[in-house]
């Protein structure tokens, strides 16, 4: 039943937008109760998350063999995922929501959230045992700082997002994340007085 | 009548949330008709930004003599009023209404990003003066890395941020905007294929 409402959810936004979309239609299309789409989501907005952003499992990890490589390679996944037409209609109206939705705020950030950066601890670990990094450098940041900028170019600032931007996205993560790792485990001087 | 409606916006803000604010109400206490309100905002959301954020000048820029320090002083005048709880309440709502709304975004766009935008090419602007990058970097491009990642951080991912965090942001996008007028700029070689 999960997967017929997620299917059913991805119809009807590519056939009527996400603002025309109700959870009416969906249990009408998907021949099931409202009571059953409510029991799994607790609103429009995170049936369609569910639908267009949450399903998509992250592609295996597979190492370019360097920090910048590994960093280009993801961003460019996220980018073709988060600029579809449906991701930039339903993130604005999934923000919102979220603002004010605590419990939703919560799975938000323990499944989606917590998969992407989990594959920003595994690209920073192996950067380190490579010797690209001086020490490991928070997760949750480098995620901030490529795919929070990505989200606020698209999502707040509706710029203009082409492959050119994203590799300069992706060059300078690289560079923040490893001035961090400096900032934090070596050069004391630096850290106390950075340039 | 414009300094009234503002003024009256804010006090209501503070009493009741964004939430529960009406345009009626502003109308009402500051005493002028709501079509008066309507002529100068499209919505409760551009008037409460209008009210809460587009007011507030940008301080009049005091170099530091660095690029970082230009940075990390920018990013904490922005992290202070970004972070009150009229804007948290505030920007998911308006970020909602922006991608509906494309005059709205327009005026946006028009006003308040360029103003941020500016900020930004003055900075690095003197840096490159003081030698400090190898070249001019897109002051959008410099926003979105500062300030966009800070946006993301706190209303997108609900992030705690503190000013411990706030530094990295500054160090991670002056090693980043470092980067980006190195690629652009010298090392041909380094352009084409980064690290």
């Amino acid at each position: 039943m999960d997967h017929k409402i997620l299917q059913t959810t991805r119809e009807l936004i590519d056939e009527v937008g996400y603002p025309a979309l109700t959870v009416d239609q969906v249990a009408t299309r998907a021949g099931v109760g409202k009571a059953a789409i409510y029991r799994r989501y607790t609103s429009k907005a995170e049936m369609a998350f569910a639908a267009t952003m949450y399903e998509q499992q992250l592609p295996p990890f597979a190492g370019t063999g360097s920090l910048h490589g590994d960093l280009l390679a993801l961003v460019r996944t996220f980018h073709v995922r988060m600029a579809t037409p449906a991701a930039r209609q339903l993130a604005p109206a999934l923000i919102s929501e979220l603002a004010g939705n605590p419990g939703l705020d919560t799975r938000f950030q323990d499944t989606f959230l917590a998969a992407e950066q989990a594959a920003f601890a595994e690209i920073i670990e192996q950067a380190v045992a490579r010797g690209e990094l001086a020490g490991t450098v928070d997760p949750a940041m480098a995620h901030l700082l490529l795919l929070g900028s990505l989200a606020s170019a698209l999502y707040i600032l509706n710029l203009p997002v082409d492959d050119a931007m994203v590799t300069d996205l992706a060059a300078a993560a690289t560079a923040g994340i490893t001035a961090l790792a400096d900032r934090h485990h070596n050069d004391p001087e630096r850290a106390a007085e950075p340039r």
